[in-house]
């Protein structure tokens, strides 16, 4: 794509051709201003198989925002509607509406509430509140969708990741094996959810990271194509980079030759008053290797260099190393924390298309509609009970228990606040079976989780950077539950409505059913 | 991200930081101009866990290439290189350095062959091949990889997709779910592999392909909301709409509401000459609600409406359905093929995401390297043997049987050609005891595969359109052996070797384990 064709690809025409032929009916039927409020969330944490989430990583809503802020319909977009033709060759899109969209065709009229990007998420929780005139608000749909939806899911991965990893640095390798450009959103969102770093060097220009990378086998395989050895590409990296002198060590055999090649050329950097970096182990039985490269490297009097692991590392990988390490170390006569504390992953394809589940099924549901000055809560009934979203306005509050964890997000109707109650009803969404109640004296903390981002279009939010991000998704995952957390089996967080808010949904079912 | 920043995540840093490392230790060594030679190929054709790929469609070239003649190092990427440090707070990258990047930083000498997009292709073959100065064929790995990797995948299940769907209509849908903006080139392969559209506004305006799309549940429930119908809602799109007129019937009861509403006001329509397009059914049994669609529909006159199935497809989902359709729609006094041809597929998620195998493994590998006016052959031993590139410059030629289909793909030397041999041997890649011989009377037509891209930067090809990249695949796949194009356990396809090749191969194998 030409520059000028990659704007309109990437502007309001990012969008499904349904949203267009929609608005177009709206403002056939005089409805484009009549304003609606839909519900962006996701119904079951990613499941990649073998493994499930227990919570995930809210991101995405700071691209999102961006994105916003800019698309509108230009004279080129609207020139292209026009000349969209329908199965009898006739104009699909009629001038008033195209000229309608000329002048109104962006986000001016939005109202935006989420909860903000790093912290710990649940299924059927409202993360984005839109309220807006109904053409521009379903149209952001789609748009929205694509944002919010990967970026959550790279950043739960990255957490997952994160936290199997023991919280040692996580570094994000995978833009060759990315989806096409997604790759800067994916890498944006794992550093958000738990990479410390990424190789990708335009997204960390951008974000104000230092991107991390030394070396590829290439640049042995040259050396030795011109006749010299490994050791010679070694030496020449050193003498570029003393400071910063990392060596992949497995070109030709790790242990009987990139290993000793590495220590032979830190020892001539050691002479000269450097500190090494460390060494990179890409291929073969990664634990076994890295205790064996440890061990060399203690006895060559480095043992403090870094041993990064790369190579379709996933978390369930690098539990099985750490696993590995910490029963193999004791035979070599090593300290197997002392090894676990100096591993470094580089983690690319599994991370940055979350491999076993590479997306997230997140919807943007229609909850209200105004009409005669009054709102009027929508539903879409489901065979499914769990499919159906609870309609109308909302509040979204999570509840602590008397340890300081999160024990329940709950969803209230819009005048209720759980903090005025004595004891709160939790109700299960679908089952009337289930519920409890928790007494005032069982509830540390009370907090509302849905902020203003936007009014009428205008940011009223002051924007989270990464790092800010990153600190909301520790302080969150220190108060979860570490069942919730687990890598496998985790339990189920709740995620309840009030009584009243119960009785409202089911009401409603009814009549739609009866209506039916 | 604001625009300048993404001009800068999308140009030339679009690429690791072991890249740029590399790249200046090069230059270093006085390396910078230094000839060099990578494949690009990928080792294995997708997995998807329960079903296997037997060949890939290639993609992904055009937007390589206009990435290519877009990035370059410019003032701003310079400057943000010389504000890197290292660990000790130094430049990282030398101001000569980066005098010769802002001088030299663009793909003007890069020489590249490729096989063309839409042609059927197959594992360990180069696609790609790159010849240029070592700095800038080594900086152009990642962004190769990230653009061709990607669409590689997605051009493969759309084609897995379009025939489990015996070639009838198949849409595009995975906008919202897609991988961040990777959903552009996601979209752009799907239309080669095998989708005839997408819902995708943007890149169809961009393409020149009509959107598709018409109307989606929210449309149904806004109406419900007002105090309005199903019905209501029908009436007013096809008002709208009614030589366009496809509704989506499942938001209140498929077959005891939305398809009876749906035929009402197909009635209507034609009593005022229009013909409706016809029914979507989004969820349920869709094999048994498009067999009851049918017959309601046919009982109704409306014999050629198409119905559209959607949720969740895919190519097992969509040969699931076919074979469903078969056996059941005889109990209902329906011809099951009147049903099937009158089938549209609508395919989001597990299109776009390419679900099961979210990544190609497609490699950039180091084959040659010129020195002293000669190219020298170069070789990564790997203890997997068929993870050994073959080494130094090679021509890719298809050979066809006297039936017409595609028997091998052969890598030669450059100086041999198939074409004058009287009988073809062609070598296992890695297992010695594994060969064959073609003799001149079983082979129908010999082809060379790739073609001159890129001279010295420059065009010399004429890049084909969609339309033309589609014409291709469609001409392979019909030369493609039926049991290679099996969606469960494919026939493995020959990829070989010609004696020389395999000779010259395993010379360098042996030499470069004695080196080591």
């Amino acid at each position: 794509m030409q520059l000028d064709q990659e704007r309109m690809a990437e502007g309001i025409l990012y969008t499904d051709q349904y949203q267009l032929t929609m608005a177009q009916l709206y403002y056939r039927l005089g409805w484009q201003e009549k304003l609606v409020q839909f519900d962006h969330f996701y119904r079951q944490n990613p499941d990649y198989g073998e493994h499930q989430a227990g919570y995930c990583i809210n991101a995405g809503l700071g691209s999102l925002l961006d994105w916003m802020a800019r698309a509108r319909f230009r004279e080129e977009d609207i020139a292209y509607l026009r000349s969209e033709r329908g199965s009898q060759g006739t104009q699909l899109f009629a001038d008033d509406f195209l000229e309608w969209l000329r002048q109104n065709g962006d986000f001016r009229g939005i109202n935006l509430q989420a909860i903000p990007e790093g912290r710990v998420v649940h299924p059927n929780v409202p993360l984005t509140v839109v309220q807006g005139p109904m053409v521009m608000a379903q149209i952001l749909e789609t748009s929205l969708l694509n944002h919010l939806n990967y970026q959550i899911l790279i950043a739960t991965k990255a957490s997952r990741i994160h936290e199997s990893g023991r919280g040692r640095l996580l570094l994000e390798f995978g833009l060759r094996r990315a989806q096409g450009m997604g790759a800067n959103a994916g890498a944006r969102a794992a550093l958000i959810g738990g990479a410390d770093y990424t190789s990708n060097v335009g997204i960390s220009a951008v974000l104000g990271f230092p991107p991390k990378g030394t070396h590829a086998h290439s640049m042995v395989q040259i050396f030795m194509a011109l006749g010299m050895s490994e050791l010679d590409a070694f030496q020449a990296y050193a003498d570029v980079y003393p400071d910063d002198c990392l060596l992949l060590v497995d070109t030709v055999d790790t242990l009987a030759s990139g290993v000793p090649n590495a220590i032979r050329v830190f020892e001539k950097l050691r002479r000269k008053g450097h500190k090494p970096m460390g060494v990179r182990l890409d291929s073969g039985d990664l634990a076994y290797l890295a205790i064996q490269t440890a061990k060399m490297l203690n006895d060559a009097g480095f043992s403090e260099t870094s041993i990064v692991l790369s190579s379709d590392l996933d978390e369930l990988v690098i539990w099985q190393i750490i696993t590995q390490v910490q029963e193999e170390a004791p035979r070599y006569g090593l300290d197997p924390e002392a090894v676990v504390s100096r591993l470094v992953y580089g983690v690319g394809t599994r991370l940055i298309t979350s491999w076993g589940q590479p997306a997230l099924g997140g919807v943007y549901k229609l909850v209200a509609v105004r009409d005669n000055g009054q709102w009027q809560p929508a539903i879409k009934i489901s065979d499914t009970p769990a499919k159906t979203p609870s309609p109308g306005h909302k509040r979204v509050w999570r509840l602590y228990d008397v340890r300081g964890k999160a024990t329940a997000d709950l969803l209230s109707l819009e005048d209720e606040d759980p903090r005025e109650m004595d004891e709160v009803l939790l109700r299960h969404p679908t089952d009337q079976t289930k519920f409890r109640t928790l007494h005032r004296s069982e509830i540390s903390a009370v907090e509302e989780l849905l902020v203003p981002v936007l009014v009428e279009g205008k940011l009223v939010y002051d924007r989270p950077t990464i790092a800010e991000a990153r600190e909301w998704r520790k302080a969150d995952l220190a108060r979860l539950d570490p069942g919730v957390r687990r890598l496998l089996n985790p339990h189920i967080y709740h995620v309840s409505l009030t009584q009243r808010l119960w009785e409202m949904k089911h009401a409603l079912i009814a009549a739609a059913r009866g209506d039916a």
